[in-house]
């Protein structure tokens, strides 16, 4: 997969871009990652790549003339115009699924405004996708377009090796991990519950369950009404919920 | 403020914390930013951060003791705990409310995890604070952290300079921006609209208000439940729903 950068500040890319499993993809050939800055696009004497909104008002509008030479050299080789992401809170909200079809693309081109608004005509013409990571402001796109590449990355065949293949991810599931321990048994005055060190392969399998089902439940209830349960863990939830409830109302006559 | 990261990636974080607001920031001396590489806190002799988890299963966990001293070594100098935040899938969702309030602390430590879980016993003796960007499956917490960062120091007063303070956001007004226009005024057959260039301050305000009413409701009508409407607005708004579902009944016919 290709995948290219539109930005103002490429710098803030190269630690993430060059380390870990980003790093590892591109050095086994899987992943090609570019920066491109726009400024260079920037027909006028003084580099500007943004302006004063019409209509007035706060804050600066990115110009459409460098963003649309900036992709349009970009795919003028290609056969296939490939997605065109904009990163802006107004998108659509990133996802798990995004990312798993996002994967499945050849060439992504990623646009970064930063501070700035977009001239609309941005949107409206030459994007194909607008995609926000969640609902907090930042103060541009840099770090939204990592954080959809990493998960986009990590998902093309070959990148994630053996030894990091088998992470258990919360979002396969539907539920939340289960609790995870490793050495010491003890540390300080807390010790590893005993039936993970019981050699009981199905108890402990069970136990591991009904912890995610107990701590989507308490931590992220909105996560359950999708996730996949048998109708028997969802009467032994209901049963849990119940008892919660009595000791909730115990507690509160003491 | 001060921030620390504990990591085991420290070079990720080089070009984000000194570029552009981060960096300023730094400067002007109004954020101290740095990071822990906490495999320096392995007392073990080939530096093991991670072992096998109790109970079976793939992926590694990481271990307690060196997470545990590292950040033991940095809050020691202190009078008052600091939080102490771990980004990880299960965390409370990040908000920009949560970026309010953390951006009243004066010291805040970040925990991230990479590939690995987390020991049991760092969530439950260690952390105040789990935090999750979003639903996705990320390679590690570093790029969470950076967000998390980025969205708290630009809400600490002095750290956005005139030039960007001015920026609408989306989250403040609860609803999504409307469309941004600046130079040319034609650019190739797209005009901007013409009331933006008409100077009439109080027509262009409504127009804006309304085209932020309208994307909302196209894009994210969940916002709309917490958003502050007039009775007026959500009157308009509501015109422009039946409005919308009429002509999409006519085009079914059609």
């Amino acid at each position: 997969m290709k995948i290219d950068v539109l930005t103002l500040f490429p710098e803030m890319f190269e630690g993430v871009f060059s380390s870990s499993i980003l790093g590892k993809a591109q050095e086994k050939g899987l992943l090609q990652l570019g920066t491109v800055n726009f400024r260079d696009y920037a027909n006028n004497k003084h580099n500007t790549v943004d302006d004063y909104p019409y209509g007035g008002g706060g804050g600066m509008v990115l110009k459409p003339e460098p963003i649309f030479t900036a992709v349009e050299e970009l795919t003028s080789v290609l056969e296939q115009r490939p997605r065109i992401i904009l990163m802006c809170p107004q998108g659509e909200p990133f996802t798990q699924r995004k990312a798993e079809e996002l994967s499945r693309e050849k060439h992504l081109i990623f646009i970064c405004g930063h501070y700035e608004g977009y001239d609309e005509r941005i949107r409206e013409h030459l994007v194909t996708d607008e995609l926000s990571i969640g609902d907090y402001v930042l103060t541009g796109g840099e770090l939204p377009a990592m954080v959809v590449i990493d998960s986009v990355a990590r998902l093309i065949p070959g990148v994630l090796g053996n030894e990091t293949s088998a992470v258990t991810d919360s979002f396969s599931t539907g539920l939340l991990e289960y609790p995870h321990y490793t050495r010491p048994a003890k540390f300080r005055d807390w010790e590893v519950p005993d039936i993970l060190i019981s050699g009981h392969h199905g108890n402990i399998k069970d136990w591991r369950r009904k912890q995610s089902l107990l701590r989507t439940w308490k931590k992220r209830p909105d996560l359950l009404e999708h996730a996949v349960l048998t109708e028997e863990e969802r009467r032994w939830l209901e049963e849990q919920k119940a008892k919660e409830a009595v000791r909730q109302r115990s507690e509160g006559h003491e």
